[in-house]
């Protein structure tokens, strides 16, 4: 089986810049793949594309580096598994609130008898390999997103789940959840101490912690403090923020970028 | 009918920052008509964008205000008239090389007695409103590309097409074409008086001259000397820059992005 | 934010009339978008519309008037979230039968502390602008379809759903649900009843009420019995009465098309 | 092979009244094929359909009886045999002007001797049988466009074609071609004498005569006349039209829909 | 309403020899609609095809005649009612273990009084005629996969399920869900006793007992055992088997294909 | 850059099992690259193929050995560069009657001073990388279809065109252009005396020369009469003969399928 890249490094204790890919097209996910990610998660939630859209863009990144995986749209086995059979190497798997729900979630992704996967890797074998069935189990990541109060207050039962890889923490919604307006690299005190704690549960477990980021020293942060999987905004914002960079110094106005996404 | 703004600016002897556009997903072009370009341009030429695409592309920009163009892949009535009708305000056309392409090119985008454009503006009406086809020979910019040695040999023929609204430089290609690699922002003596001799011939005649740069400082260097229509990389550069730039940055290496769109 | 006209429009007292879009087609959609309706509803449940597909429709839709609703295929958080960030300014949700579904859908629909949606509002903030985040809660429409007998015996409970906008009245459903053959334009009296009990229910808790139909005088009957929200067969059948009208004429044959959608 | 229906009623004597589709989906191409039309023709000069688009309405048409035609973008082999292999059983071919054009076109579409189609009916054969090869030269109708005055002038060598079956007049073309507003359904003395000079010459020469109309009881007039190809309108603009009129009677406006196809 | 070949095939005694769809292409399914199945499978839940994908290829399979049926993703109305309408006269209903699931699968297919689907057969109406609503709830085939221990535990009540039309075996998960590899072709004894156990459940209730198998031979040995709906590989197992045996031939290797599906 | 496979396996004197690619679906292409082919051809002309499909199969492909080449509609330089572009590594080109045509297309290929290409390889240095413009010209492979009568009164011509890399025979163009019925895998001697003197022609010039078959023991010969680029059939027609295959087994009908494509 072609091995998971996202696994092997964060084993060896590295940590992974991960590309975040909103926009729905082969070939911008082929540029993406073409820069020098660890990884790369297709967004299906919040980003705009479904999976005919991801499939076409796991299929172009198969002939590159960064290891491919999908944030799903919600909890539901359906797409999960979908997204598994079309070769996603990791999932992640947005409002895990309890360990009922992060059990539910890891035993989609894992064939009997540690879970309930149907078997049909159909398009995973084109691209893993045919031994891909007997391996799949030990080599797909499972990451519950940490997003709410809740998950927070049930913390230790979602971490101490079997199976379980990794969690993912979504700043925005969890500052929400806190009754906060939505922002990303959080430095508040109060929010830090909950990211903190997130990231000790997980080092004590030896589970990926991964984090959403904005800006790329933040990002560097995160990966000093530990975090072993660490997203810079989206395609779309980097986009965004290299248009308004470049557009300011043709105009000749003052300002600078400051090399990461830039608000629509 | 919908006001073309490229127009507006250039004939008010402003000078249009352009955004080139080649990710074939209306999201992408959604995102790039959300930035501070004056006008865009979806490339059907050397770009993966198909008729549908643009189309799609097309509508997703609508609501927004950079003035839509597309580059054709190549002087032919067909596709040329298929963009016109989904709504384009400015058409680019490639290796326009003799003054009886260019006459071509120009006739292929009027109506009678102007020219030979077949009636249908299907999706256009719906854009730009009712009254298009009364003010469509007035309002749609046509735009020949300069980017070989025969057509610079035969630029007064070029330029003196009744009709033609400007030309649009392609470096690359004229690099090619006097037998040196391929480059764009060019510094050479040699090559920038070819383009000097473009650049005079659009100004004697009020045509507007346009130019594809990669790097803003030297789109800001174009428009000081009198370019009104000055692309800036792709947006598939400017993302593979923007990425590259900020996975630096996390990483803590040492190397700063210029802002620039990179390599792929 | 950009306004939302249908819930201003609402709000001032009027009624809107609504387009019913089932063609998946950006095209289509735009086509539709171009009529002088107050809103328009992309039905993502018994048309042939899928998100990706809805998603286009929406980016057409966007340089026109009407104000763009989706009706989501069943009250499930991952689909309507996504058709929230993709900008859809109101959600139709089928087949809802008890205040707790009522309590559901409209949590999914508002962000904390009022509910649970989850942030990234990804395209809404490209469409209805940076400030989206801060006002969509009081600016987005939720509609709970009322199409079953359950439903009307809880009818109470679903009107009095905190934070919920309006009901939408499916006819077919509601007449199969009471034992009866699928019809819209209900005229006998036991339905009519039931219909009176449900717009009096809104009425009354200053709600919208909308309703399907498919003959536009009962429409204009609707509006002046006070429906809020009124539907009028959708772009399929609207299509299909407009040709079989036009060819009637063509061939000489006797009888006269109404105005409204006509029989597939 | 399946028979050509609008062939067969032609040569009959009979009138064929032939839908327009220009929106891209094959949904809507279904309820088109659905309606009581003898022929249906997908637009792809002037309608948002390319190939692909047009390939998804001939599969979607092909379980109905109205006979598929395309209007190609231009008299170019490559899209017009891809069509023809597609399973289109006639060729609109807009914009020939010439006798030579004529013959370009009509070869295109004719296996040898005839013609210099190239053999792959890949599609065709699954749509009309494994014997289409042996009888598609003789299946196929070709049409050639008359809208220009070079065409007018031309007209006797343009109908003495070998192998051309028909002509199509687009009024619109021919008006602005004579330098007149681009119009539809005329009425002006001049503009019907020219239309009777190519009705004419179709009979003597027992091709069949097309038209492009926008009121249906113009084309009962046309067909009253003779002519044994009338189009009415095009599925976005009947959509319009209905649209327009359901929406006036729901509002309680006075004024009437003609049931002819409306303004965008 | 156009007749369900299918169920008349199995209600006369007869055995549906079923192909499997996972090639998300109209082509593809117009191919395998023109090879003389009894019926096809749309593969949505391993295979790459989502709702846009079906929509297309149940049209361009509908003037073909193998009855079209779908498996779906998951047990979930959203979708089930989606495929329905797009019209589907058969639904494999995945992972059903329990009665209780059994019977909610089975009411999400049917119009009330015997279910709860909710009523806009959109595309249905056209594939299938104006009379479908009346005839669905006796014409489309339920069918319920049992491929877990849990399912063969819960046997006798998921088949007692009323409506239920027959059950569908997934070989491959049942074998992982009893602690095997999995496999499909069962010869194991302990393996078989099972499937006979599933089969003369059928048999004793007049339910339609259909099974997935990859070898011809084996599926002949099924069909003789009574089974009367049995699926051979897949379109894209049987297009790797043909260029696998093609390619020895040509290469003049030894070794022989054997007319099955080839492993990826 | 990448190496080109089928350019080395050629120089080295081997020959090309090649498949061709008519299924317009990435997952049909990754299916078809999975297979030990030497190298496909997507078929542009044809197939159901436009250029958003073949970029997307040009992408799924990407990952797997066989080198990827297509044939496109016609000798047109806006698609064929669009397809170098997107990364193919050979263009078949068909209906190359003269010396002319054959230099037109060749230089359409190659960027100055060998020919006119365009420079933009905005795909195909993400597929090859970034040194691609610098060998392109020495690696992309060009193919001249000789399928006419003319052709082969002109193939010296044709044959000693500069940058020419081979000929790919179309035989059942070649038998109709003669007034033949068309076939393939030609057995007559007054055809095969034709084929012998195309493969002298290549022989004597040390270019290639490659030939489309049905039956893989046609092409066995091929390969041992010294052609070196042999197609077997199509996906689509490998795809129906293994259905045919299989379902006769299935039946327990007599009769076996000979592993080479079936009719439709």
């Amino acid at each position: 089986m072609r091995a998971n890249r996202l696994r092997e490094l964060c084993a060896n204790g590295g940590a992974a810049i991960n590309g975040w890919v909103q926009i729905p097209s082969g070939f911008a996910a082929e540029v993406m793949a073409s820069q020098p990610w660890d990884s790369l998660t297709i967004d299906m939630q919040h980003g705009p594309v479904d999976y005919q859209a991801a499939l076409a863009m796991l299929q172009a990144m198969s002939h590159k580096d960064p290891t491919p995986t999908v944030r799903v749209p919600w909890n539901e086995p359906g797409i999960i598994m979908k997204c598994l059979d079309a070769g996603a190497f990791g999932i992640i798997c947005p409002m895990v609130n309890t360990a009922e729900q992060a059990e539910q979630f890891v035993k989609t992704c894992r064939y009997p008898p540690k879970g309930f996967r149907s078997f049909g890797p159909t398009r995973a074998m084109l691209y893993a390999g045919a031994d891909y069935p007997a391996h799949a189990n030990d080599s797909v990541l499972t990451f519950a997103m940490i997003e709410t109060e809740e998950a927070v207050d049930n913390l230790d039962g979602i971490l101490d789940t079997d199976g379980l890889d990794g969690v993912y923490i979504g700043p925005a919604d969890l500052c929400q959840s806190y009754g906060a307006a939505e922002r990303v690299d959080l430095k508040e005190p109060a929010m830090v101490a909950i990211l903190d704690k997130i990231l000790d549960g997980c080092k004590k477990r030896n589970l990926i912690c991964g984090i959403h980021t904005m800006d790329p020293n933040y990002a560097r942060h995160c990966v000093e403090k530990g975090y072993q999987f660490v997203t810079i905004a989206s395609d779309g914002r980097l986009l965004a923020g290299a248009c308004q960079a470049a557009i300011k110094v043709a105009r000749g106005e003052t300002g600078e970028g400051d090399g990461a996404g830039g608000p629509y």
